[in-house]
């Protein structure tokens, strides 16, 4: 199995060196760390035992890739600026690769899916704690699970079976899913109130956010509005799924969200797929999400601020 | 007539200091620049012509007052930790006395009023573009407006008119009014968001405040609670008012609130009067104000933290 991964960031890695250990042949798309990746690979330390990832080759650009992939992974940031229908065309020539995009919140298949109407494309929702030491280092702290289904909603191909097995054999959780759907929206519910909550209010951890105050009733809300977009989209999360992601967030010890990482770093948010996606989303159904909309405006302008240092 | 003045910040030093042109006796409680304003008092930069403000004595606390004052002036901020009935109590032993606060916010009387219910207590609001350079130096830019009433509801008596005159003698347009809190609310349709939108937003300007985008929209939603708030309370706000005062900060040069002003000092921000005393009265009268939830959560994460350094 020929595999291109492109943004080998902590998540993209872990589950592309996951996949080179069960026999895969993957190659990478990196931004930063290019010789060091080419000479050494990932150090990777996980829970599950450290291992080495020594991609089959390294590129600056997808284009490079001279041959046709069975898959192309792509696990980058989900940014206004990133045009991934053009950055994949080169590598998409033929209909017999298929797409696999690991990657946070909303409508970020659609782009993908108008361009390449003929061509499998999945989504996976990642749950893993991973973080990125250095670019070619790796701590994977717990948990390795994706759980990918087609954008077109049609039932997983018998290459998605293939994709899923090769992770299961590894250790990896992979799961592929008739309604991927569920799954992205059931992950909005924790992203969309604590990600951007966490930043607009000053940098609150995860004990803060759930201080069972006025910020956790603002949590509270955003999710409640979260659910209630998916249900106009005809998503239907359960009722005690909010309950329960309260309690969960209650219940970890106090971290930083990634978001907040990224916005201390001076490095751009996901506002749309996290946030935007929803309230257009809302707004097209006639749904009512006041907070939706107030947490939007003011993570836009921190994001916006930030950019221009 | 004898005033003490307490909180001779920017705008309770300018107030002052134009009753004392005006013939008062004005004595001043302050907190910094003690010694400097014995010696030369205040040095006042006005639009309207310079002057000095050599109050007639100055102390450290009220309790130091050796008279009974017609008038007790407190202009200071209105902060949680501020116990104003006892820090008044001691220049209020006389029923003569009355006091006249000139403070942001709404609710801001009714400690005041509850422990001194036999004093003529009267509220202001005021427009005035005045700051402060140093404790003893102040620049006014423009404008010297105050309306004032009395907090029980009943109409000014003839020492507020008084009080009006003497204002009025040197310049100043001061009015008493029967229903001061027609002007309280109007005032915090400008407050309530531009405020706390400006700080949450990452220190916007009022140009960035009403950029026509979703910040604009927030702030014309928070204002539009406040005033279904003012409603409920039996105050009706003319609904030209929420488009007038959106037009109106649209058309200032872009200039930073004072509520972020105060936020890049470190020092507390008025979180309850302007935000939390709206959303307490909301709630008692079943009114709903999801964005007003959402920016005092959030304002009041930003303060505590702020306040921790």
């Amino acid at each position: 199995m020929k595999v291109l991964l492109i943004g080998a960031g902590a998540v993209g890695a872990y589950f592309g060196g996951r996949l080179a250990q069960a026999g895969a042949e993957v190659s990478v798309v990196v931004r930063s760390g290019f010789d060091r990746i080419v000479q050494e690979g990932y150090r990777i330390d996980s829970v599950d035992g450290d291992f080495r990832f020594r991609p089959f080759r390294v590129f600056h650009s997808a284009a490079e890739y001279p041959e046709t992939p069975d898959w192309v992974i792509v696990a980058t940031k989900v940014l206004p600026e990133v045009d991934l229908p053009g950055m994949l065309r080169p590598v998409l020539a033929s209909k017999d690769t298929a797409v696999l995009l690991i990657q946070n919140g909303i409508g970020i298949e659609d782009p993908l899916c108008a361009a390449f109407p003929d061509h499998e494309i999945y989504s996976a929702v990642a749950y893993i704690g991973v973080t990125r030491i250095e670019p070619w280092h790796l701590n994977h702290q717990g948990v390795h699970r994706l759980v990918f289904g087609r954008c077109d909603g049609q039932p997983p191909s018998p290459k998605a079976a293939v994709l899923a097995q090769a992770w299961n054999s590894v250790g990896v959780e992979a799961r592929a899913v008739a309604d991927i759907r569920y799954f992205r929206w059931k992950k909005l519910l924790w992203n969309t109130p604590f990600n951007p909550v966490s930043v607009i209010g000053g940098g609150l951890n995860t004990r803060e956010l759930t201080d069972g105050g006025e910020i956790e009733v603002l949590c509270a809300d955003v999710m409640a509005e979260v659910a209630a977009v998916a249900a106009a989209e005809g998503v239907a999360l359960e009722p005690e799924l909010l309950e329960e992601t309260m309690a969960y967030t209650r219940s970890f010890p106090p971290y930083q969200t990634s978001m907040q990482v990224d916005f201390e770093a001076g490095r751009p948010m996901e506002v749309e797929p996290i946030v935007g996606n929803v309230l257009r989303r809302a707004r097209a159904r006639g749904v009512d999400t006041p907070k939706l909309q107030a947490i939007y405006a003011l993570l836009g302008a921190l994001n916006r601020r930030n950019l221009r240092g």
